[in-house]
């Protein structure tokens, strides 16, 4: 199969989900990188695009240049990649789609929910996928957890328990870090901080596991370091219909790296995973004991099996999980309808649990969450 | 130094944690068992007393017998355990404390918050100490967190996670359990099931930990299998003044055992336990290490250092936290007035928790917590 | 039932294991502990027996005086326990065993084979039950560890692997601690240091969970820290028949605390147990997924659930499966055969496998290991 | 910078890690595959070929055929990367290394001392860089630990254990498993099975941390499995000058899967490496306290802050580190001297051992490790 020909937005010198998208896209061959805006900057961009063997005459620093000159050509870009910061999220991936192209989107899809009913409707009316990394759903526990519950392994569900701990923000290194400096700013970053940037992370991965849909939730989000503009510390109380559920989201606990953490209580057992031992996944049973599987091994169901490239015990992480993301989005440009990738619904649900979630907080008390 | 006479109230066969409050009273032989109302019913607590070595004409099936006896012998008790269901605490405590008489309690203080204020009325006038058996507060690396969060060692603290998943109750078990029989049910109980169990330990833990106070929670307590009178599981967005945290327990997290888990976060650092892994306290560092204390090392401090009997690498549990309030306890009669034992303030604290979260449930919002 | 009358040997202030002795043999209630002789040293034993409740005409110094002492009396012991340094367990055990007392000795069972065997001739013609404290064969989880290996849940058994570093050595502390003074000392101790204190337990683990005996050994003892006459680190290669091992065990492992560590890997499975998840056990199924097992649930073989005194996921740690040996001593007593107890067999292996590891270490090749 | 053109040798359908030297030679794109011999069936190697993007015309069964034809391209290769079965090692890598090749073989470097001291001396001859895959090197963890021995934070190493079981060929899998055929079949894998394909692993990973080399062995290889020509389980004590060192590395320890597990003891503190973990890094400490380190986190040296991609809590691994060996392959083709690339003096270490260890389990005793 020929790689498909993708530009990326983003990714320029520093960043750090850029670069994650470029080996993401092409770890399995899927992908190639034939063009790109790495920054607004000309000589930032220019460097990471060569450095990335991208040639220069297709090396840009805005969008528009760039979609403009790639439908000149004959051998032109199919499918974009956009990491840039939040704002220019919706932007981007409404002229992509609207030049007929494929898009996969860096979360959040937009920075506001009507922003991203207004890209669902150009999404609907174009002929690309649209794609939006969720990347925790890309991880091959994840796709087993999904599987078995779905399959009734666990029985009815019955609570769901979800933390992010993340303590990289707990102090104001807005003014050094470039990465830290747009996710406080609500001009770049939208209405959230902390919900919109992780905890949203952590909301998709609770509906995504366990099928179940919020209803209702009550948050409470805090500015812990002073002078922020933004939350960095949220906490929520959730409603699944009757089943209850907590989230619990931070960029201020001190000394915590990445620690995403899902439990899922069903009538017949439990489901447990934990970001730092990425690779594992433990069902407690109902009589006591617990399994726990490993990927990698022939005891997954298909969905899992085929999210590892080599053999069980040689650990896979973020970045193979992320490619996982990009082979499915492969397989949907190639027609596929049966694959694991976020797209459009779960952007419209992401955004609508960011608005109610800002909005509970500021009225102090429980607010459904609407079907978007 | 010669051990004070105890009568127990409770551990049956069958009960929990009766045999724990024998056990950990004569664990440093600083107590011995000399009487007891084992069970109401006569055969039951007599077949228990002749077990535990108790003279005959001192086992008992009421408090009041044995009371009235106990005050005719020259070698009468001295001090109480009362390991009874909980609306039987606070007639006993009362009871003991007008008789003159020490009480080491298990929690809850009482069914209901004006209960322990009377309570705390009486004990202010008893010369009798007033132990109550938070037992996490007995095990040595709570007394080194406690003790590095007090000195500063993580700096402000910001934020409070804690979890306390079972998933014993996780089917209608009531009929079968003696145990589970008198916790689901609201005349044995009072108001809270979960919550009042469980959810209040972890509430005492988080408080007593962090030195910080609740001053306004937010609770959803739910009854998830069916045709319960009592909370099963709950959850509670919790605010220390300024500082956000959130509680989660439950006893329907099929396959959990007893998973208490806190995490203090701080301005320099994170202490997180896990009771799992009872002998160790993780300390996360602002730099990204992260050290791991471990129980009857020579780097704790004295509370620690006092709290374990074997050295490091020899796991110590349960009972012996236990013991370790029982030595408390012991010190507090002796007359010191540095310990760690909780008492009557704990009691009013947790009550007034309790009541407030199933408020803040029938609410459905956010509710201040009055210091009581 | 009532309590047998126990003397104790050894437990003066500062040792170790003889006040895990005194908890343990009392933990249940099975024990008294009436008499004693906690110290060579008048007022040292004399403030050890008073403090755990021992009359003082009951608190000797030496052996003969209280043996003595205690045949005259109506309510003389009925058992010992010996907790002093090895050179002495065996002439108190012979003492003991023609006196018609049963014992309790800590290991090992005496400091020569040649006395091994002089022992178990004076036990065969006694009528006192003999029990050496090899702790590790008390913790439940170990129990069943060893019912599942011998119902054939992991198959054959093809390799054993044991590991029991330590750090407490790692330091010249001789000079001021008195438990690694007699420890390094050939005339308190005999002629293994580490091999003799700490690998024998990682031996007597490995036969007892697998049901294998080793036949042959190879093994390389070190005297790591300079001027020590005894190893303190030890490494061996074994064969259990065809089957092959190895045993590693150290006393400078610097940090490291007691952290025993067995795999048995049979054809259709491996069992892994670790002491610092002590109440865990886990099993590795051939089909790549694990299955960890835990104290106190109900999915485990009557021998694990007997020795749990509390719910599952209250941890029980050494105290307890010392104490569940003390039961097994109780059962002895009371004339039952099914229980768990080493005794004088498991006591002539290890010494023999400690002088053919010594021989074994002098030679620099495999050796023998001869059933004794 | 321009990327090295390079062809790959091995990695047709079903291999294992011709795929995992793709991934890696491109992950940062410091390489393109640009030619290759995948198999030695026409079709295979195609097919597998193309699905790379490899221009029909670069893609050959046989090694000659392929250094033939890229001699006589202008943009012909400029390195090899060498992933068959053992027995090709050694051609591949003296055909190239004799056309002034660069080349990346897999270990074994051969499959006997006297060929590896064969290429060593055409490798000195020739103008390329020779690399060899101990991939454990190359993860950042493992630089970590290795700068830190280096610097002396433990202190004087004093012993070292390292344990590497997998379990995938408990079973006679050799029927149906092309890579179990090729690693038990003596015709491509040479005289060791489990010691010369993970034996050797642990071997290199201990002298690579530790900065010592074993000086003498002495070897236990068994074939557990009925029927099977080469050891499946080994076991070794190990002399590294007076420090005395273990090593134990199975493939038929049920369920394991990559295990590699090292501790290196010093007289300050001691360093443990868990595969399963890569990702962390754990110090324990003389005063009882344990220190963990996380890759991607600021407190960690140069070499392994230069081996992660992405920030702390987003796991990388095994092809991760793989890519970091071929980073050090790119620098060391680029000139630089200051690199962790294994070479040629690690290969022929490594088959000294491997010989030595099977002709010490042969004659039952220890020997001399020779330096070669």
């Amino acid at each position: 199969m020929r790689p498909i020909r993708l530009a990326l937005f983003g990714g320029g010198p520093g960043a750090f989900i850029g670069a994650v998208h470029r080996r993401a896209a092409s770890l399995d061959q899927r992908f190639a990188l034939v063009a790109g805006a790495f920054s607004r900057d000309r000589d930032r961009s220019r460097s990471q695009g060569q450095a990335w063997g991208v040639a220069e005459d297709r090396i840009h620093t805005d969008a528009d240049a760039l979609f403009a000159a790639e439908a000149l050509r004959p051998d032109g870009i199919e499918a974009v990649a956009i990491a840039t910061p939040n704002a220019s999220h919706f932007p981007i991936a409404a002229a992509a789609l609207r030049a007929g192209l494929h898009v996969m989107s860096d979360k959040p899809m937009t920075t506001t929910l009507a922003d991203a009913r207004a890209l669902a409707g150009i999404a609907a009316a174009a002929p690309g996928v649209y794609g939006l990394s969720f990347t925790y759903a890309g991880y091959p526990m994840i796709r087993e957890a999904r599987a078995r519950v779905a399959a009734g392994e666990i029985g009815a569900v019955r609570k769901i328990a979800v933390d992010y701990p993340q303590g990289w923000l707990a102090w104001p290194v807005e003014a050094d870090n470039r990465q830290a400096a747009w996710r406080t700013d609500p001009a770049q970053s939208g209405i959230g901080g902390c919900i919109a940037d992780i905890g949203v992370h952590a909301f998709h991965l609770a509906e995504h596991v366990s099928g179940l849909r919020v209803t209702e939730l009550c948050a409470d989000l805090a500015c812990v370091v002073p002078g922020r503009q933004l939350d960095d510390d949220c906490n929520l109380l959730l409603r699944f219909g009757a089943v209850p559920g907590v989230l619990s989201a931070s960029q201020i606990a001190t000394g915590e790296r990445n620690g995403l953490r899902l439990r899922v209580h069903g009538a017949d057992g439990t489901i447990a995973w934990d970001h730092d031992r990425c690779g594992e996944l433990r069902i407690l049973r109902a009589d006591g004991a617990m399994t726990t599987l490993y990927a990698g091994t022939g005891n997954l169901g298909d969905a899992a099996r085929a999210a590892s490239r080599i053999p069980a015990g040689h650990p896979e992480g973020f970045i193979e999980a992320f490619a996982n993301l990009y082979g499915d989005f492969a397989e949907a440009i190639g027609g596929a309808t049966a694959h694991a990738l976020p797209g459009i619904a779960d952007g419209l649900r992401s955004m609508a649990f960011i608005e109610t979630a800002v909005a509970s907080d500021q009225a102090r008390r429980w607010l459904p969450l609407e079907q978007p």
